[in-house]
């Protein structure tokens, strides 16, 4: 009963440090709102962590665990075409921009922006989760391996979708509209189209029966 | 001979507020820590800008004004083919990487994560450091223009290159390697090339003298 108490405790300063660093900040968050809003005493937060950056760890464990069950699996249950996925977990990000007026950030993407380059342990979790999303992306990749053209770096392509989401996430955020995000989506749409127009011209075509062009050359 | 003093004053302020918004970021950064950069004292600082914020703004203004000098005119001036030049500005950014061990991160895309949503008038800065950026790439796609498919959106293409530049900066910080830099930019050298293809593939073929097919069809 007493572990289970300690883990809904820490459980609960996690949460909303999360909360806090995603909205605020990790420098702009004192530990005193961390505090206050998971609703403990300093005495039980640094009974769980020694440090903020303790903290943070904790906070990045969380994404890493809450990638699959948060982003993955409601997309991969609802979608089944392997690179539909892909484009159904960019669409989670753009419900989110949605539901915020634009004005949500990548949490991951925030941090490995903030976070000073000293702090090694921070950004190696970071990049943790960063290859958590993109081993996802590359697993639907390789589920349409067809449709890329042979030889295709599938790794880098899912680093490459991971970019996309960044990168458009960020400017729709400063512009404060969707249209960075949605030309960003669109361009890998078309690119992919393009890839896969590339691998079907790569592909043997199937044997056809010869027509004979006239009688001369018949006759050769 | 005061004003040019004060304009002098000015710009230490500003210039030691970009390096440390950059370094440490905005809310990391307490003024005490510009001031001692800048070797001013707090009555110059409050004289020229009266609130944190204001500061801010100054320095955006300033990124804003280096973009051609400091980014744009040094590739443009080496490089004469405009999708080049497009290469040569992401160049400039892995250079920076680079020499950095990887630990570069864009000061723009950086505060526009970090940046509270009710700053809008920081985020319309931001804005128009990314369109300044943009609109430096869609010049160059403007004059490559038989490059691209009928009736591209140079714009929206333009915006993919620096979500392509931004995403591909954080990913290789998290890492601290250039490796997902440079698979980003290798994809969109990829995505060119298939746009060209298609490109081409929409021009009206030269036209050629008409052999005949046989003896039969020119009899019809």
């Amino acid at each position: 009963m007493a572990i289970q108490e300690e883990n809904r405790t820490r459980r609960r300063i996690v949460e909303a440090a999360l909360y806090l660093f995603w909205r605020n900040g990790y420098a702009a968050t004192p530990i005193a709102q961390v505090l206050d809003r998971a609703q403990v005493n300093s005495g039980s937060l640094y009974y769980f962590f020694r440090a903020k950056e303790d903290l943070l760890l904790a906070v990045l464990d969380l994404y890493v665990q809450s990638l699959k069950p948060v982003v993955v699996e409601p997309v991969f249950g609802e979608i089944s075409d392997p690179v539909a996925r892909i484009f159904g977990i960019l669409g989670f990000y753009r419900r989110n921009l949605l539901a915020t007026g634009c004005t949500y950030g990548c949490p991951i993407g925030r941090l490995a922006l903030e976070i000073p380059e000293e702090q090694f342990k921070i950004h190696k979790r970071l990049a943790d989760n960063f290859d958590g999303w993109t081993a996802a992306v590359e697993s639907c990749l390789a589920a349409a391996q067809d449709r890329f053209p042979r030889g295709s770096d599938l790794k880098k392509l899912a680093r490459f979708v991971l970019t996309v989401m960044e990168g458009g996430v960020m400017q729709a955020r400063a512009h404060r509209e969707i249209g960075p995000f949605d030309a960003s989506v669109e361009h890998l749409r078309s690119y992919f189209r393009l890839l896969t127009i590339e691998a079907d011209r790569q592909k043997p075509k199937p044997r056809q029966m010869k027509k004979p062009k006239n009688r001369n050359s018949r006759r050769r």
